[in-house]
């Protein structure tokens, strides 16, 4: 057990605290908060206005607990995840600032996944006493420079020493009660449709190991950066939550194959996934090319491509074209809910059966 | 980057949901929850009967986020602490089940010391990969007893690979709007309260540390105790808020003397705290005579007590004093708010100078 002065701990959360300071601290209380507060969304001056999830922090990170409220009729989101390194990252490939981004953008996936809001996050941080200081606070840039495209104030965090460096994320979000896309809501019939081109993470994934930081300027940097700093589609889920239009949702943390099996396991239900069609990166296609190898690995199984998965019944088909079309997101049907067993069928029309369903970080 | 098939991560999650599983689940949806689910509290059989938060969980782990349901008038608490090994406590001689609890128990702590009730919590662990099963199955028994004694449910959790065994734990908690009890409400003239005894958990640390395991069963079991196994004092924390009596508050997790700090630089005040009269064990008492050492080291900054350190207004002195009756803990004056400063008045009426404030786990 090593104890030392707790001024040093103070001191890092001081640091995290002001880096994460509310715009609007002091100017609201307990009571009479609501219609104070900035707006929401992008001022004209080009500078991010406030956050509209700051004007429920009562009280951020610096007390016991943080303080906040939800909107009336909703009820509360709630993940966590962590980021191991030589588990889920290596430090040698993996720049502070987008780990950093991705610790947090993990877990607002789950939340756009539940056609959530996020509103809020905590971190749990530790690291090696003897680290290069600069790696944490490129850490701390990259979780603000997330938590600030999102609109998603820091409400509590703890720093501790550790041989290695660990990231532990707790997103909290909302969404209109009875509006919440879980797992289990698929039926027989329905059109099965994942967001993006899946696979392009894995790529990034096995070039930036035989390449390291260099590939980040190389031929697949688009597939690496897929990798470092992958976006979560809360737009998307959202979008499906609000419209109806998804009977059942999941993000692909660990590859189209395993997550599919995860939503019909939960919803008692089968699945039928062509091949043909399947949408994969123009990227994906030439490495594939240049290799000799087949995509369906990377793209069924490769993991941590942070799209959304989805349900819908045959009949919203066009409806979900359409809010691709106005959100600006590619969404590919790739398949059916059947009454049992996962199927994958070939571009030959021949039945796949792939090594292993995804990957995991253990 | 070790990556293997997902399904024995999908294990652990499985096993953790199972052994979490909700005691009403199925019997609820979204829609007309409320009514249904059992009540809280102990049934007459002896049996534990549903906690209250159960009925608030309509989606609990398992999908991508839980799905939960707050008190319309309330607001959201939360909190997160990580335990580290070989920073927070040593495997030799912390036992797995212990510090399961108290891996709980500290973020229950933070909630106790708001006022507030907890709702639910989220836990990621990390373990190394050839760990000795009994020493996580010891970890998830110690959380579940922790979350059916004080009726807080498990809505999220993940495990990683890693050379160490952590603990992240994220509580969720309510108080009525208005009344959460801040750092920050001290003023000058206050009276300074602590609840218990403060020092033992350090002087079962030392003892700990010195004798290992079989000091549980020796002479200092019962401060032993107090460090593997605190109580979080959430009944008197609630009190305290209820009846408007704290004008601030913090939980005592780095020694009275650093909290205290911490309490007083959030208020703009300063502190006199008197060690005639101070709250300490007969344990410690008896520990410090047969070793010819101070007690009060151990009792300001000796941390890990868990115990309340709370202001109130001095005409309110005998409403905390009937509150300690009431429910049965120690409630000790201790000192006064003052303008500016901390300062500690010795038995014979000398100031006392601490060699640090307290001890951090950095």
């Amino acid at each position: 057990m090593k104890r030392k002065k707790v001024e040093s701990e103070d001191a890092f959360i001081k640091e995290l605290a002001k880096r994460f300071a509310s715009p609007i601290e002091g100017r609201q209380t307990s009571k009479g908060r609501g219609a104070r507060g900035a707006q929401g969304g992008r001022a004209a001056s080009g500078v991010p206005a406030v956050a509209p999830a700051w004007r429920r922090v009562i009280k951020g990170i610096g007390d016991d607990t943080s303080v906040t409220l939800l909107s009336p009729g909703s009820v509360l989101l709630t993940t966590t995840d962590t980021l191991v390194e030589s588990t889920h990252f290596e430090r040698s490939y993996t720049p502070a600032r987008l780990l950093g981004r991705k610790a947090l953008s993990v877990s607002l996936s789950d939340i756009a996944s539940m056609g959530g809001t996020p509103l809020f996050f905590l971190v749990s941080i530790t690291f090696p006493g003897d680290i290069d200081r600069r790696y944490i606070d490129g850490i701390y840039d990259g979780l603000k420079s997330s938590s600030d495209e999102f609109g998603v104030p820091l409400i509590g965090g703890n720093t501790a020493r550790a041989p290695i460096v660990t990231i532990s994320t707790t997103v909290l979000g909302e969404v209109k009660k009875g509006r919440e896309v879980l797992r289990s809501g698929a039926r027989p019939g329905d059109a099965i449709f994942v967001t993006g081109t899946p696979g392009d993470s894995a790529l990034g994934l096995t070039v930036l190991q035989n390449h390291g930081l260099k590939s980040l300027k190389g031929r697949w940097k688009k597939a690496v950066l897929r990798h470092l700093d992958p976006v979560p589609r809360l737009s998307a889920g959202q979008a499906l939550s609000r419209q109806r239009l998804a009977t059942s949702m999941i993000d692909v943390s660990d590859g189209v194959a395993l997550d599919l099996k995860r939503l019909i396991d939960a919803s008692g239900a089968g699945a039928q996934v062509h091949l043909r069609g399947f949408p994969i990166s123009r990227e994906l296609q030439r490495y594939c090319e240049s290799t000799g190898s087949s995509w369906a690995p990377l793209a069924l199984s490769g993991g941590e491509d942070y799209e959304l998965l989805f349900t819908a019944r045959p009949k919203d088909e066009k409806k979900v074209a359409a809010l691709s079309r106005t959100i600006g997101l590619k969404i590919t049907r790739i398949g059916r809910v059947t009454e049992t067993g996962l199927n994958i069928v070939g571009a030959d029309g021949r039945p796949v059966r792939l090594k292993r369903l995804g990957f995991e970080h253990f």
